[in-house]
């Protein structure tokens, strides 16, 4: 529909996000595209992501804000140097903290949009904003600190 | 087991939630417990919920510090006045924010334990720390903003 997204760049070998990773089938697989200075992803909730009857869960919702942001991160110097992904993988980026405010309840039979736009980059270190809209009001605003994952990250292939 | 959790004290008709509803199927089921002055819950995540290989997805561990941060203040009245919680339904708090930070990676082939402790209450509005551990390590920070759900919290009833 349109094109590559974030996630597709990822290595196949750590692909395995229950969020984003294409390499796993039981997961969200959220998938973030550059807009602009911002990037948008969206998701539809599935009838049982619910928190109270018609709404939806925060721990969804704060799911969704760490993958887009970590996407938004991993992509950013590319976007910043409009460099195209081409065939490269990209590095991943590690969440240090996550914070999210929920605003207003979010009602579960829409499609959700989330937004991420970088705040601050230096180093290995980004720091996200993003904002989580249902029905073209907003009501969710998150922000995460990523850091480009260390070459001595433990790693347990099975 | 250990006999009734917290959440077994919510309302069946608002008992959906996707991390800790007992009605919920689909779900988690998360179940929180007093000890002492902390809250636990342990959660045997499945192996899908995998952010790289060996290791637990953020969001489900946001996930799990939401839901076991909102049962600590739904109960902690109950608790501090060592009130039984008898055949009462408890009143439900939601998630104003949410903040976790992820101090290490969290293996994924155990039992994570997390444990919750009232910091704040003032009012409708409880702030609930928590700690997230595997193996003895502790690998997770959070911080949850939590407010007595306000009695007119919109409700879609199917």
């Amino acid at each position: 529909m349109r094109g590559k997204a974030v996630q597709d760049y990822y290595p196949d070998d750590i692909a395995v996000c229950y969020g984003c990773g294409k390499s796993n089938k039981h997961g969200y697989q959220i998938k973030t595209y550059w807009e602009g200075e911002e990037t948008v992803s969206c998701f539809q909730p599935q009838p049982y992501h619910t928190a109270f009857p018609g709404y939806v869960y925060g721990g969804l919702i704060a799911s969704l804000i760490d993958c887009h942001a970590t996407a938004t991160a991993a992509s950013a110097k590319y976007h910043e140097d409009d460099t195209s992904l081409g065939t490269d993988m990209l590095e991943r980026f590690v969440t240090v903290s996550l914070h999210v405010d929920y605003v207003a309840p979010t009602p579960i039979d829409t499609s959700l949009e989330l937004r991420g736009r970088v705040k601050e980059s230096k180093g290995p270190k980004m720091v996200i904003c993003l904002t989580l809209s249902a029905e073209g009001k907003e009501t969710a605003q998150g922000e995460v600190v990523a850091l480009k994952m260390p070459e001595d990250f433990p790693s347990k292939h099975e």
